[in-house]
């Protein structure tokens, strides 16, 4: 590796560690600080290179690929504010452990604070959300330097990894020349041929990432628990995308059927879809067995758990996450990175184990435990207790989805149109394979409590870490952007509006989407909260409805847009999955009549659990 | 003061020392958490509301009407990645030293970092950025506590003043309920009695801000050296809010006049434009007396200043900053923070005062002076170096718009259309007065070069503090929402469309504009770069071309969008200048062949005032 100048050579020599350490893709919003990098990563015939004009919906588009495949997605920016608009991004990347790669340009430190043009003062930018930051020293050919430069590559990629994935902060500083121009003697010929010029086959430095497993006692400790209890309880959490990866649902459900315990599978957990719902022992139930997506609607009405074990983020459910907090038994929390991710502070033990190893394992003792006990006592009685409860929680999600079936009718649907049926019917006409990405803050709320658990390969997504409805349009595009499968997404009117320029990526990036608009003329979420009951100032300042008919974005950026009857949305949600391009089909809602339907719903599977409840 | 809980509570006795304080406008996003805030704004019945759906655009409308007012401007959103979104305008009130007054809402202490939904870390979110963070207790009717707030709300609002303004971020936990309902026993009835409770009449605390100004003696030094110069130069960078209103335009006259300085004036400075161009003893120049606003165009090519007095931030010109920079003189900074604002670090006096301050000292000291010079020496001999270096620079002043006026003559612009020619037309016909908002990162340059000083109360502003294209629109509006004068913005296609949610304040806020679009299809400020001459990747990665119409954002906005020949803009901003509502003019330009003929024109004046330096 040799270069025309010290700041060209930077560019090459980290693109180049970069690319050889794993990274395939990088966002880049143009500007001239960052030319070194961006003329780089141009060059490089192995990673794409996705360009965008708004670094905040390219950060998101960044952030959704990295979702979707678990892989480090770098992002390029220019100094200045550029670089503040991806901080909502990473945001969301650190809550949600999504692996991204944050290259800021940066002007050389004696210019810093001096009045120079489009400088500001970007160290530690994203403070303590990040990872790790880094500045990269001034570019130069020396040896040590260069090699440190190769080391930080491996490092930051590293550092988006591991138990703990998040975002990764670089910054770097450039001096003229910044484009590829030749100066006489800066980079001399004979550095080329150190180690430090010529680098490595492969990366300079291989990184392995380590995994976090419990002593065996502990692991005995859980079996134990889960055995042991009357009414165990899995609940599936939202993955972060590592854990999408690495879990086997397969060990959870064996786990599961071996203790009797309902699985609780957050649609953004890994659970929800996939090969292993319906095809248990517990067969005849409409959810498909073990996995269980109704709860939200009953949980609360149910005997208390007496053991809980769960991984993954906070659950979507807010009911489910109230009932937890209120179980006053064994609850076990798994989280590779030992954190603590229950926000009402009763659960009991904290496992720093990644799910997978600790469902590998329990599976294992169970299984060596069943056979050994089958061969001393093959006449051993079932545990009643727990049969009860799995047939409790069965009966009580098959009437939530009766009950969601008899609303979703034609006859019921049509007088009565919700937005909760919308997301029903998306999951359950959602191709198999496909992406699937739900906006807060209504959708995933509705996809929740209406996405009802299917044996199909449907990935669903969310920007559940913080919860913004900003960037949801990016993240979604950028999921897409990297799977062969189609991309469905289901979004607001304001997420909608907050990120429409993240719509430019569909052609430029070249991506395909049907992109489901729920349009209820403001934040429909508003209705569920007190705050409906004072207007003023509930409609101005909470509801904000704004009026935008979507029209004119599609037109901007050359979609095909289709205002859609609820009544209706079935087939036009078909006909769009079959098409070529990308269609926006809009569906007008009035949110407080969506709200109410989903209040009086909720009642019904209510009164109905009740009813059954001894 | 009393309140049915203690958040509520809490948001009516800040919003009440707020405005109390002289908070006369806040920009607010919805959202849940920061209820408190939102409804005591709302219900406040002295402040102005203005209702965003995009965090950021609201945060650059809230700077855009900082920076046109120089009053602090309050922020509210709710918590998460909301917050962050705020950043990059946080970034730029920094730099810009425009006073910003950010309250976001935050989940109660013991939620963070536990897994909470739409809890994020927002403690000191924006790094050094802001003046002052502070996060308020957790709201209680405790009497102690409800001072300190009525205290912090006080001095929240004067450190975004003073001598240094800029940003201040209080962050706000609430806990629930968030919406005015009843609590019995939460906020006692005596508690209403309480110094704490009521308050006092007017603000809780009366803030006074100083000012910085110097010893007699320095003044005399920096009176001495002016005098002393045969080529003394007077730099008027671009202005702060502060500095906008506070300068007194004519003692700087007064001054440069005595001394024989010519005044470079910033577009951005108070200088450029104003009742003080033309009417000074130098009356036959064209530009208007001592106001030079050519400078970009011959300043490296005039005989080095000897004494140079600069102030507010470093000028947009290039060339001038050069030229400074090798300009080994006597070079007096003078800052009311006392900050070094030159980047290439020749200046030798960093002087900490206002200028508003100086100039009028030295004023003073010159007048003395000369009232008893000409008592002595009545027949004192002119400064002949002095006026010789006057005529100098204004015959290169001229040059420079004769031949600006040459080039925008229908016989030459017709065949040679370029930006520039329409920035000075934009000047040149703009309103008496108005507030004319110029975008990054081409137009302000071009206002630099072809904005020709003018007798005229035109008040320009930019977002030149860290020189981003982000918030371009919602800056622009924000400014135009406090004055009853048009509001003009002229900005490129890419900055257009970064911004394009700010459109959305046009109808919320009841703003109208003139907005006149640069539409170049990219980045055109990377045909100056070197950059230009490698492609790929310079086409796709650093000029960006879209494609993107504007028709269907004029439609989704309500704007009126019209297609305007060059040739034909004087008479199409006219016709929008006196129409009601919006008009969105889009000019089409080759931005490559523009940057070859404003080379062409550069080329000219240099050889011009070649030939006539001696």
């Amino acid at each position: 590796m040799t270069a025309p100048n010290p700041a060209t050579l930077w560019g090459r020599v980290l693109v180049e560690e970069l690319v050889a350490g794993g990274l395939e893709a990088v966002c880049i919003a143009p500007g001239s600080r960052s030319t070194p990098l961006t003329v780089a990563f141009a060059q490089h015939p192995d990673v794409t290179v996705y360009s965008h004009l708004d670094e905040r919906s390219a950060s998101f588009f960044a952030l959704g690929r990295a979702r979707r495949t678990g892989e480090p997605t770098a992002l390029v920016c220019t100094s200045g504010t550029a670089a503040a608009n991806f901080h909502p991004a990473v945001i969301e990347a650190d809550r949600a452990r999504v692996p991204l790669l944050v290259l800021t340009a940066d002007r050389p430190h004696e210019l810093r604070d001096s009045g120079a043009n489009q400088t500001v003062d970007q160290v530690k930018l994203y403070g303590d959300a990040v990872r790790w930051y880094a500045e990269l020293p001034d570019p130069e050919a020396d040896e040590r330097k260069v090699r440190s430069l190769r080391t930080t590559a491996a490092r930051a990629l590293a550092n988006t990894g591991g138990v703990d994935p998040g975002p990764v902060h670089l910054n770097c500083p450039f001096r003229k020349p910044l484009e590829p121009i030749e100066v006489p003697d800066a980079v001399p010929d004979e550095f080329g041929e150190s180690l430090a010029g010529q680098g490595r086959d492969g990366p300079f430095v291989e990184t392995a990432g380590g995994s976090t497993t419990l002593a065996d006692g502990q692991i005995e400790t859980l079996a134990d628990a889960l055995e042991a209890a009357d009414r165990p309880l899995i609940v599936a959490g939202p993955a972060d995308p590592a854990a999408l990866q690495a879990l086997s649902c397969e060990d959870v459900v064996t786990v599961a059927d071996r203790v009797g315990a309902p699985i609780l599978a957050d649609p953004l957990s890994a659970l929800r879809f996939g090969d292993h719902v319906g095809t248990e022992s517990i067969a005849d139930s409409r959810s498909g067995g073990l996995i269980f997506g109704g709860y939200d609607g009953y949980i609360d009405e149910l005997p208390a758990p007496d053991v809980v074990v769960r991984f993954g983020a906070s659950p979507t459910s807010k009911r489910l996450r109230h009932t937890l907090g209120d179980a006053d038994c064994e609850q076990y929390l798994l989280d590779p990175a030992g954190d603590w991710r229950e926000a009402t502070f009763t659960a009991t033990n904290l496992l720093e184990t990644s799910p997978a190893a600790a469902f590998d394992a329990v599976r294992e003792i169970l299984s060596e435990r069943s056979e050994s006990t089958t061969d001393a006592t093959p006449d051993a009685p079932a545990r009643d207790a727990s049969d009860d409860w799995m047939t409790h929680v069965t009966d009580a999600e098959r009437r939530h989805w009766a009950i969601r079936d008899a609303a979703t009718d034609a006859s019921e649907f049509e007088p009565n149109p919700f937005e909760g049926a919308i997301l029903g019917a998306v999951f359950e006409h959602a191709p198999d394979p496909s992406t699937v990405f739900v906006s807060n803050s209504m959708p995933i709320r509705d996809a929740d409590r209406f996405a009802r658990p299917r044996a199909a390969d449907v990935t669903v997504l969310s920007n559940r870490g913080a919860s913004g409805i900003d960037g949801i349009t990016s993240t979604a595009l950028g999921a897409g952007s990297t799977a062969a499968e189609p991309l469905v997404l289901v979004t607001g009117d304001l997420a909608f509006y907050h990120d429409s320029n993240g719509l430019l990526a569909i052609e430029r990036c070249g991506v395909d989407a049907t992109i489901v608009v729920l349009d209820n003329d403001g934040g429909g979420i508003f209705h569920k909260l007190p705050i409906e009951g004072f207007d003023p100032p509930f409609t101005d300042q909470f509801k904000t409805p704004h009026g935008l008919e979507f029209d004119g974005l599609a037109d901007t950026y050359g979609l095909e847009l289709e205002s859609v009857d609820p009544v209706e949305f079935v087939d036009a949600y078909r006909r769009s999955l079959a098409a070529d391009g990308t269609q926006v089909l809009v569906l007008e809602f009035d949110s407080a009549a969506s709200h109410r339907r989903r209040e009086a719903l909720d009642r019904q599977v209510r009164e109905d659990v009740r009813a059954d409840t001894p």
